[in-house]
This record gives C-alpha cells, structure tokens and sequence, in this order.
C-alpha cells in the first residue's frame, strides 16, 4: 500500500544525561519515513526546509528509497529548529529554543503523484496545517492517522476536534489522553475519545509501552523493551509511528490482527532510536537485527 | 505443594475518592492467602490478631480451607490497624494512622503441621521477623518469596540484605527496585538486585503490569487490565503474590513458563480485588470469573 507521511524535518540540538549535541537532523517526518522504509518500499515526505538543510541528508532519504517530491525547500529561509534537555529520568523534558523558520507558513502541497496514497500519517503539526493535507486529496485514503500533542490541545482544541473528526486512528501519549477526554481513568478517557471520530487509538506510554483500542472495546497491551540505558528519547514517538504505518503498509489488510503486529514493529523500531542520538540509530538497522528484536517482543509476552 | 504465607491480618480503614470505610478486614496475608485459596486446596497463614478480631472472618477464612493453625490470637490486646487516604489518581496514597498493637511484639511460630511446605511466601513485614520464619523451618522450601517495602530500606536495611540473601523471589515496586539498587533503569536494578540473593525477581509497576526477570536475562511483562474504575487499591499487592503462589502450587514444576502464567494469573486476581473495598471482591469470586479473567490477558497480549 502507498504511505505518505506528513510533518517537520527539522534540526535538533539535544542535551541528556548522557551527553549533548550540535544541530543534528530530526523531526517527526524524519523519523516516521526513516523507519517507515524498512517495510515499505518508497514511503512519500510532505514537509518543508530552509536551504540551510544539508544535501546529504536529503541523498540519504533517496539511498531508503524515501520520496522527497512533497519536500518544499525554500531559498533564503531557514529549517525548522528545536532545542531541548531531557531530565535525569528521561520522562521529562524542557524545551530550550524553539525557531519556527519555515515551519510558521507552511502551507503543505499534496503532488499528484501521493494521491492515491492508502495510507495517510499525519505527524504532530498545527491541526490547520493537517487538515490542509486531508482535503488535498481527491479521493479518502484507507487510513488517515494523526499524532498530536498538548501544546494543541491547550492553544486550538477546536482545530484539532474538526480535524480528529476525519481521521481513522489517533496517537497520543497517556498525559495527553487524560487532557483531551477530561478523564483520569485511561479506559474512560479511550472510549471517551473514540466517540470524537477515530475507529482507533493508540495511547503510548513511553517506558511502559503502549495501548491500542479500538471501538468494540478491544484492547491490545503492547509492553516497551526494557533497555539497559535510554540514550536519547527524541524521535521514539514518530519512529514508533513509521514502524506502525510502515509496518500496515506491507499487509494485505488493516485489521485487528494486523494492527496488533504492527504496534509492536513499532515498539521495536522505537527500541532502536533511543539507543543513540537522532537518527543515527534508525539509519543503520539491518533486517535481522529488526527480526531479532520483534521476536524478544514476543518471548516476553507470551505465556 | 504445600504453601504457608506469612503476614499481617488486619483492620485498615480505608478512604479513596470513591467513598470511605469504617474498620474492615485488611492485611497482607489476608489477601494472600484468599487469593491463593482458589488454587490450592489448604493454604496455610502464620499471623497474628487481637481478641477484637471478628470470628466470622476467621470462619471465612476456614470456609475457603485455609489453614489457620498458624494464626495466634492474643488475649487482651488489639489487632494491628492501618488508615490510609488515596489521592485522586490513586497511584499514592497517605497513611492517617498505624497502631501496630499485636504485631509490635510478633513472634511467628510455624506450627509443626506446616514444615514440609514446598512454598513460602513472606508478606511484607519486619525483615527481622520475615528471617525467624525461614529459621524455622527445618528443611528449605523449594520457593521462598519475600514481599517487602520501601520502609524497611530506609530503616532495617541490613535485615533486608540478610534476608533477602535467603531467598529465591522477590517482589517489590518500580520505586522500590530504583531505591534498593541505586539505579534509574529498571533493567539495570533487575541485575543489580539479582545479585543480592534472589534467583528471581518480579517488579510491580502497578496500572503498568509487572515484570519477571531470572538470572539469565529473561524479561517477561505482563499488562494491568485497564479497569474503567479502580475503586480501592490495598491489597493488590497482596492479591498477586497470592494469586502467584497458588497457581504455582497448583503446578508439577516451578520453571520460567510456570512463573509467567503465575504472574498473569496473579494480575488477573488482583484486578478483582481492586474493583471493591477490602476483600469484599475477592472472597466471592467463581472459577469461570477468573478464567474469563484470565483470557483478556491472553487477548490483549497475543499478536
């Protein structure tokens, strides 16, 4: 099936317990179609850079088979730039610097050639921008799922309801549930949601890893590997969401079935992105390290 | 096999948001050993009460065949009474008042009928006390478990040390895992604790689930049920630890595939008791509840 991902590329300059960065590049495109192309043969890019953003990088998403067609880059503008300090417990975080650059008018451009695309992610980007790319296309993909985030929540709830109204599948993490359903009960607060528009939803839960639900009351649990050490936690969330898409995009079906294998792809792909900084993990995965991985996921959930 | 657990019978009153309650029937090894009454024909309790404790909960106890040979009434003192306040997320909670009464001057003696237990399970108690039981016991069990808690690494921790080198399984929290190995990740405290003695160790991580770990690296997870409500969580603990060891009892073997289907079972009781005050949802549960049980854990783990 045809994914196409929308979101930032952008640089980072990360600080965590273990050490910092310079600018490296991240961003939630960046990640979702890095980790999407492991299973997907030509994953499509909408986002937009600054001619600041480095050639190699772009000739990197090109060696993964990525499709860079719906990747704006403007002259005489710069990237999008976040900087950010992770706590000693990694759950937390503080964001140093935040430079909009390009990001502040963005106005997302659909090519002809993503339309028939049956797979739609939707990375966390204003609920407006998002839905821009939903009424780009002629005819409604099989999936539409979005990520999102507080700081949405707090600033265009109204936005980002219309926008959840047209989507299939909503990921957010468990604090960002609880605030958008007004209930304390993660249970409550999944059925809750899935009454504002999506058949599915995702709740991750970092180190404790994630849930899925969907409108018959089922629930998948899917626990996260527990890593010796997580190096760097940015991009887990986005990484998580290429696997799962990537992951879909190769099956014959969306279903029930389908859907809980690729939660743990998923959280498999995730497992490899902390365990360096940026991308630099994600880059270099071969398929039986991949393999290996989903598999441990199983020994430590089957009974 | 045989199994003796050890621990406090109790009265808590107990506040949550969801309602308050006068004196009612509390304690560790309460729990324990209802909860592994519907696996093994004749759990045996060493513990201790006041003459103010109520005969009808020592007829239930016999109505559910557990052994309370090992249970001392003491004349004319009290029984140990906790008070504690939930807050609203339920996560933690305050302690109003403890009156420790009879357990100040605990002696637990095992009685001669229990000494060819094949599983014992220390509840959470002096460590000093929990050590007095094992050198007791003129032959070593094939399963020492031993529950303990933050308290006592904060004020008895050399007791702790000398106990826990004692024996084969530990069962503590996520908190209590990072405080007694000095490490933040869980999996680096798992093989740090893994040293001290135990040759398992399991980690609570409550509406998270728990974690097995064995000394050669092998990591299980087990889900929490996503309750709509948790109405009242003493207890839970407990209810695991003696849904753990009755089904393990209930097994020809104690090995890593036995272990984990414990630990899912263990889940599945204590998922009942949370759902009432005290022991209310606990003493009236019927085989095919907990098997239904049982299978949500398999439905939401199995992809």
């Amino acid at each position: 099936m045809k994914l196409v991902s929308v979101g930032t590329v952008a640089f980072d300059a990360i600080e965590t317990p273990f050490g910092k960065t310079d600018k490296i590049v991240g961003g939630a495109c960046t990640y979702i179609s890095l980790s999407a192309s492991y299973f997907n043969d030509n994953p499509k890019l909408i986002s937009v850079v600054g001619d600041d953003f480095p050639n190699d990088t772009i000739d990197l998403l090109h060696s993964k088979n990525i499709d860079t067609e719906g990747l704006q880059i403007k002259e005489g503008e710069k990237t999008f730039f976040w900087s950010g300090k992770y706590h000693q417990d990694m759950n937390s975080r503080d964001t140093i610097d935040t430079q909009l650059n390009v990001l502040e008018t963005f106005d997302p451009i659909v090519p002809e050639s993503y339309y028939d695309c049956d797979i739609l992610m939707l990375g966390n980007l204003t609920p407006a921008v998002q839905m821009k790319v939903i009424k780009q296309l002629p005819k409604r993909p099989k999936l539409i799922a979005l990520d999102t985030m507080d700081f949405w929540m707090q600033i265009a709830l109204d936005d980002l309801l219309n926008v959840i109204k047209e989507i299939d599948l909503l990921t957010i993490n468990d604090e960002e549930a609880r605030l958008l359903s007004g209930e304390l009960s993660l249970k409550k607060a999944a059925n809750k949601i899935l009454t504002m528009g999506p058949k599915y939803l995702i709740i991750k839960k970092g180190e404790h890893g994630a849930l899925l639900f969907d409108k018959n009351n089922r629930i998948f649990s899917a626990p996260a590997l527990l890593l010796e050490e997580v190096f760097d936690p940015t991009g887990a969330g986005d990484t998580f969401a290429g696997g799962f898409m990537g992951y879909l995009s190769s099956q014959e079906e969306i279903n029930w079935d389908t859907m809980k294998k690729a939660i743990i792809v998923g959280s498999a792909m995730a497992s490899f992105t902390v365990e360096k900084f940026g991308i630099e993990r994600l880059v270099s995965l071969s398929q039986s390290e991949i393999d290996t991985r989903i598999n441990q996921f199983r020994e430590m959930t089957r009974f």
